[in-house]
C-alpha cells in the first residue's frame, strides 16, 4: 500500500477505524448527516481521531470518486510474510486455507476476491510484487473493508511461494479450464492453497506447472465465462463446505 | 442495443408501441394532457406497459431534446412470461432451476448475476416490473452478453410469481441471514427456485414469508457481507453440485 493513501466512503472509513488502522486525519463534509454518518462521528470521538469538517469541494479536490462526503488519510500498512504466516497457522492449530492471485490486475476483481476471502475465513491472500494490483484505497473500498482484516502477503514471486507451500504440506490447486478436474473432486480437508489467474490470461505457465491439481468449474451456457470473483467464491465455498461437512 | 436507447415525443412513443417494440418503461410528465396524451395513455393501459408519471425535471435529465413530456426506454432483451416458461420446461423434460431477483437495483450486480445464471445453466431469471433494474445496455454489457441467451421474465409482482412456482411444484428458497439454514442443507434435486434480495434490504417481507425455506451462506470473518453476485454464484453452484453428484 502506498503512503498517504486515502479511504473514501462512510462505511469503509468506519471499518478502517474498527480494524484499528492508523489514521492520520479524516475529512467529513460540513453538512453530512444520517445514521451512518452519526455512527462514524461517534467512533471518531471515541478514538480521539483528528477530524475536520470541511466544504465538500475540499474532498472533491482529493478525489472525483463517490466519497459520500468522507475521506480518511491513512498511514501505510506493511504486508505480512508468507514464511511468518505459515508456521503461525500451524502453531495456532488451524487447518490452513490460502488463496494466491496470479496476475489479477483489475482492482475491482481484487477487492471483490478479498471480500470473499475474508467472509470464507481464508487465512491469507498472496499476491506477487510485480504484475499485480497494489492494495490501494480502491481495492479496500471494493473489498467492503475486508482488506483491513485479511492477511495479505506480497511475495517476490509466486513460483517460490507455491514451492514453499508445497514443501510445508499444502496441496496447491490451480483454477484452470482445459485438462482440469471438476472443482468438487479434490479433498480440501487438508492444508489447501488455491491459485487464481487473471480473467484474460489465467495462471502463468510456471505457476500452473507447479500446481498439484488443476480444477475447473463446469459451465453450461453459451458464454462460458464466469467472472473471476464469482469463480473464486464458488471455489472457496466448496473448501468451506467440505470442511464443515467433515467436522 | 446502444446506450441511451430512448424514444422521445408522444407521437414517436405511440408509434413504437404500435410497432411492437419491446419497451422497458415509459416516463410521462405528471401534468401531461391533451388528446394525443390520452391516446398514448390508452395504448399504455391496453398493453399493460410500465408507465411512471414523473416531474418533468426527471425527463429533462434524460434528454435535452424536445421530448414533449414523454420518454420511452427500450428494453435490451425480449421478456418472456413465467407462465409460458414453466410448462415449457416441464415439457422439455428439464429439472428446472429458476432465479428470482427481489429489489436488485444495481445494474452491475444484476449483470453479474445474469452472467453466472447463464454459466450455471439457470433456466430463467425473474425480475419484478417495479423496484428493479432496467435490462438496458449496461446490464447486457456487465453480463458479458449473457443476457442475450438467458431467459428473462418480468412479472407484475414477485409474490404472485413465487405462489405460481410453488403451485407448479417448485421449492422456493430465499437467501437470507438470520433464522436461515446453511445453504448446503436443502435438497436441490427437485424443481428449484432461489430468491435473492438487494444487498441493503434483502428480500422483501411478503416474498420472504412465501419461501419454503430460508438459506444462508456461513460467513466467518469480521465484515460478514458477501457481495450479492458472489453469494448468488455460491448458491447456484451448490444446486449444480448436488444435481451433478446425484445424476
Amino acid at each position: 500500500m502506498e503512503k498517504n493513501d486515502y479511504i473514501f466512503g462512510i462505511r469503509a472509513v468506519i471499518e478502517a477505524i474498527e480494524a484499528g488502522r492508523e489514521i492520520d486525519k479524516i475529512f467529513v463534509k460540513k453538512d453530512l448527516n444520517g445514521d451512518l454518518a452519526n455512527e462514524l462521528l461517534a467512533r471518531v470521538k471515541e478514538r480521539g481521531l483528528v477530524c475536520h469538517r470541511v466544504p465538500v469541494e475540499k474532498i472533491d479536490r482529493i478525489t472525483r470518486k463517490n466519497h459520500q462526503g468522507v475521506v480518511a488519510m491513512l498511514a501505510a500498512v506493511s504486508y505480512c510474510r508468507l514464511d511468518d504466516i505459515v508456521p503461525q497457522l500451524y502453531e495456532d492449530g488451524k487447518l490452513p486455507f490460502i488463496v494466491l492471485l496470479d496476475g489479477v490486475t483489475d482492482v475491482r476483481n481484487f477487492g471483490a476476491i478479498a471480500r470473499t476471502c475474508e467472509c470464507a475465513g481464508v487465512d491469507a491472500i498472496v499476491i506477487p510484487e510485480r504484475g499485480s494490483v497494489s492494495v490501494n484505497a480502491d481495492a479496500v473500498k471494493t473489498s467492503a473493508g475486508a482488506l483491513h482484516y485479511l492477511t495479505v502477503c506480497r511475495e517476490k514471486n509466486l513460483t517460490s511461494a507455491v514451492k514453499f507451500l508445497k514443501n510445508t504440506g499444502y496441496k496447491v490447486y490451480g483454477a484452470a479450464g482445459d485438462g482440469a478436474v471438476c472443482y468438487t473432486e479434490p479433498d480440501y480437508t487438508e492444508p489447501t492453497a488455491i491459485v487464481l489467474g487473471s480473467e484474460d490470461e489465467g495462471i502463468s505457465r510456471d505457476v500452473l506447472r507447479l500446481c498439484d491439481r488443476l480444477v475447473s468449474i463446469p459451465e453450461f451456457g453459451n458464454i462460458k465465462s464466469l467472472n473471476v470473483s464469482v469463480a473464486a467464491g464458488v471455489l472457496m465455498y466448496e473448501v468451506v463446505r467440505q470442511r464443515r461437512s467433515n467436522s
